[in-house]
C-alpha cells in the first residue's frame, strides 16, 4: 500500500464540504467560497448542502471569551455508558450474579469505543436490525426517519456453549480477557452469526489471509449477542499511552477550551511523515483563507488492533511526539490523541466509520486520501481495494452530509526543492513516491530516506524500533541455536 | 429452498404498512387499522410513517368515474427512453456511426427494463457513482438529497478490446444477441469491473455455483460502460407471451382503467399452488376490511433469465392462465403481466428491486414471503440467506418507506381440511409442507400433490412439462446410444 497523499481542495475551486459555513469574527462579509465534489458530476447524485446549524463561527467580539459550539453528535447527544457512581455497588453484585461472557482484547477496544460514545448513537453492541441495516445499508434508520452513518458491523460473537449457557437470560455480564467483571449488556438479543456474508458484504472479497478477519472473525463463535451495554469504569490498558486515549467528551472540551471554530481530523495507523505533516499545514491555512479563525487540527491515529506488520502504537505516539516537538506541526493548533477503534482494513467501508466517528468527538472536517483504510489484496498482485474508490464512496455516504469531506492531492518527495510537495504533474520526473513498503524498508536497512522526508528526530524513533526488531529476531535465531 | 408462506398481518395487529391509508368512499369514518412491523422492535430503528400523497382513497360520490391517483415513480417522473417516432431515422444513421457495443440476452433484458422505466429514475446503465452507491448503500441520493431504493448494480460490462475501439467516444451503439442496432448509450463512463466486489457485496457469498455469476458476471469483460440510454423500439422477444410483458405505463394505465384505489403486488418465478391463492385472496380481504373499495392484484412472475431447473416461463404463464381460468384467482381483480428483470438469486438485496420495480408500475402494497430470491447455498447443505431476512431488509430498506410492505404468515397443507391454509402451530402435526423440490418431484414421477394443493389443470400443465423433459431426455440418450 502507497503512502501517496491527495490535496484537490487547494487546486480545485470546485471542490468544496457540503456544508460550508465560512465565518469571520469581524463584520466583514464572509467569503463565499464554495467547494463542490469533484466526482460528483452523476446527474442523480447531488450532495446535500445543508448548513451546519451547530457550527457557526462566532459572532462575538473578539476580546470576548467564550466556547465554540461544535458539530452535534449523530442522533443528537453523545451516548456515554458509564454507570453513575450511586449505581456502581448494585450494579457489580447484580452483575455477579448474570451468566458470563467473555471478551477477546479486540472485543474489549469495541467496548471502550462503543462506551465513550465513538458509535453514537449506538449504546451497544448490534442487535440484528442495526447489524443488517450496517451491513446492506451502511446506515442506520433513527426514531424520526433520518439516517445516521453506521458501515462496519459493531457486533459481539459467542460460541454454541455460551448460547447455551446464557438460555434465556435477559442480561449477560462482560467479563475481560484479564477476567474481571467490566460491565454488563442487557435486553440481549442472540441471533445467527453468518460469517461469510458478514466478511463478504464488510470487506467486499472473502480472500483468505484478511487480518481482522483472521484474528478475530474467524475464531469466534457462531452467534451474535446485542444489547444495551454498560461498563462500571473507563477502559484503560495501563501501557503508558492511556493518557493519550480522550474520550469523545474530552475532546469537545479541550477543542471548546481552545476555542476552536472548526475541527478537522487526520486519520492515521502510520508514522507522520513531512508530506502528510503539509497536508495538515496546508488545510488549517485553507481553512483561515475559508474564514474560520481557529481552526484546530485532530492528529488521530488508531490505537486498536493493527495487522502485524504495521508500526506498534507505542512507537507511532512517540514518533508523532517528536513531530510535534520539532514543530512540523504546531502544538497550539494541534491535538494528538489515540482513536480507541480496531483496524478492519476495509477500504470504502471502514473509511466510513473512520469519519463518522470524529463526528462524534466534534470535528467537522475530515480529510481523505489515496486508498483509506486499504491494503494489498490478500491473494493477488494487486490493491483490495480502487484507491479512488474511498474517496468517493465516503463524499456519498448516508449520514456524512453534516461532515465536510476533504479530498486532497498527492504530495510525493520533489527531488529538486528537497521537500515534500504537491505532485506537479508537469515535471512528474523530479518527484519520487516512497511507499509505506518502501519507508519500512529504508528503516529496517538502515537506510536514510531522501533529506525532508520525515523530521530527523521522528525518523529516529523508527530507525530504533526497527533494530530492536532485529536485535530480538537475532537473539531468538541464537537462543534457537543454544537449544 | 420451500415455498412456505407467510401472512402475519392477518393475526397480528401490531403489523401495519408504514404509510396505511384507510380509505372509505362513503362518509364514514375511515378505519383506523393501524400496521406495524413486528421486527422492528429496535430503538434506533422506526419505519419512518410518512402517508402517501399520491395514493389517496377517492373522495368522490361513488356514481361518478374517475380515475384513480396512483403512488408516484421514484424520481417523481416515469423514465421511458424510447426515442421518438420524429427522431428514429436520425438516431439510426447516427448509432451506425459509434462504436459497437454488442450485448449478451441477459444484457437486454437489462435493456428493456431500463428502458420501460422499471429502474427510475435510472436513465441508463450506472455510471461508477451510481455503481458505487447500489453496491454499499442499496440506494441512490437523488439531486433534492431524498434516497431512492437501488439494491442491485444494473451495469453492462465490456471487454479489454470493445473498450480499446470505443477510445475517447462519448456514444456507444448498441447491438442486439441477433446483430440489429437497437439503441445508444451516451455520454459514456467507463470503469473498472471489480467482478469479486461486486459479487461479495451483492450476494453476500463469493462461492462458486451462483446462477447469474457463472451465466453472466463471469464470463463478461473487466470494464463497466455506463451512460443514458435511448432505445428505438420497445424490446420484444416474439416468444408468443409478449402481449403479457406490460410496461409500467401499460400497468398504471390499466390500474387506472379498473379504478384501482390500491395495488398489491405478488413476485414470484414458481407455479401458483392454493397457498398463494390463499395468500393473495386474504391480502384483498385485508385491504378491503382496511377501507379500500377496490384493491387490484398484480400477479406479476419473473420473466428474464432464472436458473435452469427452475419451471420456464411459458410453461408458468400457461400454468398461471390455467388458475385464473379456474377461478383460484378472480380475473376481475387481477393482472397478470410479466416482470422483464433477470433473477439474481441475491436474497435480501434483490427483493428489495423487486418492490422498488413495482413502485414504478403502481404498486403501493408488496407481499414478502419466506427467503425471497433465495436459493440453497451452493456449495454448503443450507439456505444461502436467513429465510428472515428477507422480510427484514426489506422493511429497513433506504427508499421504499412509501411503498406498504406486507410479510405473511406460513400457509402448509391441512391434511385434516384438506386444503391450502394457515399454519396453525397448535396442530403442527396435522400440517404437510411440501417444498418446491418436492413440488417438481410430485410432477416429475407423476405422483399426484394431495389434494387441493393445485387446482386440477394447472397441476396438468407441470405433468406434461415434466413429461416431455423426460422425453427428450429418453430421446437424447437413445440418440446417444446410436452414436
Amino acid at each position: 500500500m502507497s503512502l501517496l497523499i491527495r490535496s484537490s481542495y487547494l487546486s480545485q475551486s470546485h471542490i468544496q464540504p457540503r456544508n460550508s459555513k465560512p465565518s469571520s469574527h469581524t463584520n466583514q462579509t464572509p467569503l463565499k467560497l464554495v467547494f463542490l465534489s469533484s466526482f460528483n458530476h452523476n446527474p442523480l447524485v447531488s450532495l446535500v448542502n445543508k448548513r451546519n446549524p451547530t457550527m457557526q463561527p462566532p459572532t462575538f467580539p473578539p476580546s470576548m471569551t467564550v466556547k465554540s459550539s461544535l458539530i452535534d453528535p449523530d442522533g443528537g447527544e453523545l451516548v456515554e455508558l458509564m454507570v453513575s457512581e450511586s449505581e456502581i455497588k448494585l450494579k457489580k453484585a447484580e452483575s455477579e450474579t448474570m451468566p458470563k461472557v467473555k471478551l477477546t482484547k479486540i472485543d474489549l477496544e469495541w467496548v471502550h469505543v462503543i462506551s465513550e460514545g465513538w458509535a453514537s448513537p449506538l449504546k451497544g453492541f448490534m442487535r440484528e436490525d442495526e447489524y443488517l441495516q450496517s451491513l446492506h445499508f451502511n446506515s442506520l434508520r433513527l426514531k424520526d426517519g433520518s439516517l445516521v452513518n453506521m458501515s462496519l458491523p459493531i457486533v459481539l460473537a459467542i460460541d454454541d456453549d455460551t448460547k447455551e449457557q446464557i438460555g434465556v437470560s435477559k442480561n449477560v455480564a462482560l467479563v475481560s480477557p484479564q477476567g474481571d467483571v467490566i460491565g454488563s449488556l442487557r435486553s440481549v438479543e442472540i441471533y445467527k452469526h453468518n460469517k461469510e456474508e458478514r466478511i463478504a458484504r464488510t470487506w467486499g472479497t472473502t480472500s483468505p489471509g484478511l487480518p481482522y478477519v483472521e484474528e478475530h472473525i474467524t475464531p469466534s463463535g457462531n452467534w451474535l449477542i446485542g444489547g444495551d451495554l454498560e461498563i462500571f469504569q473507563p477502559i484503560k490498558y495501563n501501557d503508558g499511552l492511556d493518557h493519550y486515549r480522550l474520550s469523545p467528551k474530552q475532546l469537545r472540551k479541550e477543542f471548546d477550551n481552545r476555542q476552536a471554530d472548526a475541527v478537522f481530523a487526520f486519520q492515521l495507523r502510520n508514522p507522520v511523515h513531512n508530506g502528510h505533516a503539509l497536508l495538515m499545514n496546508d488545510t488549517r491555512k485553507r481553512l483561515l483563507e475559508m474564514g474560520y479563525k481557529n481552526p484546530i487540527l485532530l492528529l488521530h491515529p488508531l490505537g486498536g488492533f493493527t495487522k502485524a506488520d504495521d508500526v506498534p502504537l507505542d512507537v507511532r505516539m512517540e514518533q508523532h511526539s517528536k513531530v510535534l516537538e520539532d514543530g512540523v506541526l504546531d502544538p497550539e493548533t494541534t491535538i494528538v490523541s489515540i482513536f480507541p477503534s480496531p483496524m478492519h482494513y476495509a477500504g470504502p467501508t471502514e473509511v466510513q466509520w473512520h469519519a463518522k466517528a470524529r463526528i462524534n468527538a466534534g470535528a467537522n472536517f475530515y480529510i481523505v486520501g489515496r486508498d483509506p483504510a486499504g491494503m494489498g489484496h490478500p491473494t493477488e498482485k494487486r490493491d483490495l481495494y480502487d484507491p479512488d474508490h474511498g474517496k468517493k464512496v465516503l463524499s456519498m455516504a448516508p449520514g456524512l452530509e453534516k461532515l465536510n469531506i476533504l479530498p486532497f492531492r498527492v504530495a510525493a518527495y520533489d527531488t529538486v526543492e528537497k521537500k515534500m510537495a504537491f505532485f506537479d504533474p508537469s515535471r512528474a520526473k523530479e518527484f519520487l513516491f516512497i511507499s509505506g513498503t518502501k519507508m519500512r524498508t529504508y528503516a529496517r536497512t538502515g537506510e536514510s530516506p531522501p533529506d525532508g522526508f520525515m523530521c530527523p528526530s521522528g525518523w529516529n524513533v523508527l530507525v530504533k524500533y526497527y533494530e530492536s526488531l532485529q536485535e530480538s529476531d537475532e537473539s531468538s535465531k541464537q537462543q534457537q541455536a543454544v537449544v
